[in-house]
């Protein structure tokens, strides 16, 4: 049986004018070497993966894989949304590094202490001059994609992953299960950025019953899931 | 005579925390296509390009070119003093779009009203977390790099860039010349965002004489930009 997989990878981008924009420093390696591990698996039987990603991720380079360039969480949402409601995904791989916020609006210091902190500098120019002292981008929080993949195709498999930065392997490991319980995955690799250089990767894979696999490589990282998302696919 | 020259290309990225970045939609095609035409041109003679840039821009693929890789204005700042320090310039394409502004502090609505705005989110945490309903990020302007190139070499030849956003072509003209004469360039090329699509890309180059040619692609502006380097070289 041929298998659909939609693989997230890479950071968003969050527009904060027609020149600017929120990133992360995500490589997207992460997706990458899980993409690869799918297509290189005979028990898998790829026949597509959807790739969703920003418009600078690098794409694995094989027939299979669609490209689905997005913008911003709400972009990454927008194209979920119309993948699992028009095909059958047989598991959703969310490495993606979704931004928690937004670009609300951008104003100035002086404008909030003088409670008009709707004064939005954008509605006056497309591109933010160069010349102001005390510019702020207020921001809002994204909507939370992880928490629709389930509601939208409920007997896909679920992959989420949650990065943390410099905490201890307790926090790192109860808060990857938290994740896991509330979007209904059925696995999450925690990471800790502290952990992570070049290809050394320290990273726990949570299985639905808490138990846990610590992983050191990018490589051992998406074998692991790949296999693990196979099992369940049987 | 073997000639230097130092491009720089691409968006640069503020880092906001360790996670997060302001960056801009900057593809880097320009420099890249400047790089190119300097090492095809039999005239120029180039022993040497440092190709000043962000992490995730593509560098052009050749022994004589020398990545640098820069985070940030002031990390171009850095490495750009180091280089005009230290080498005979020939000349400094700076084709890079630097970001105006850098974080100052990543702080809340709440705390900037109660005039707590120097209370700094990042100094709590490395990672700012995502369950904050306020959150706004402070910028400061960035030191103004064009603005050190000819006092760190005074000889060397300056090709500035001005992109503006929607403007007319006059109000481009004089803002670009204006840019020309405040950092002594030698040219300015001046583009709007709006008439870059693609290949296609309208921009004025603008000679110290205040007159200027209209070009139309990247490969043309390139051509043009090489072309008159070569010319003040001889």
């Amino acid at each position: 049986m041929v298998r659909n997989v939609v693989i997230t990878a890479g950071g968003t981008s969050e527009k904060i004018d027609e020149v600017r924009l929120i990133s992360n420093f995500s490589s997207g390696r992460l997706g990458l070497a899980v993409a690869k591990c799918f297509l290189e698996s005979k028990t898998a039987n790829i026949g597509k993966i959807y790739y969703l990603c920003d418009r600078n991720t690098i794409v694995p380079d094989d027939e299979r894989v669609e490209a689905v360039r997005v913008l911003g969480a709400q972009g990454l949402l927008d194209a979920l949304e119309n993948l699992l409601a028009t095909k059958k995904i047989d598991a959703v791989i969310h490495a993606m590094a979704v931004s928690d916020y937004t670009v609300k609006q951008v104003t100035t210091i002086g404008a909030i202490k003088a409670g008009e902190e709707d004064r939005d500098k954008l509605t006056e120019e497309e591109k933010i001059s160069s010349e102001i002292d005390d510019l702020v981008i207020v921001l809002k929080r994204t909507p939370k994609v992880i928490a629709e993949i389930k509601k939208l195709q409920k007997e896909t498999i679920l992959v989420g992953f949650k990065l943390l930065s410099n905490v201890s392997k307790e926090e790192l490991i109860e808060t990857g299960y938290k994740l896991l319980q509330k979007n209904d995955c059925d696995m999450v690799l925690a990471n800790d950025l502290r952990e992570i250089t070049g290809e050394r990767h320290i990273g726990y894979l949570i299985s639905r019953n808490g138990d846990y696999i610590r992983l050191t490589t990018k490589k051992q990282i998406a074998n692991e899931i790949v296999k693990n998302v196979e099992q369940l696919l049987v």
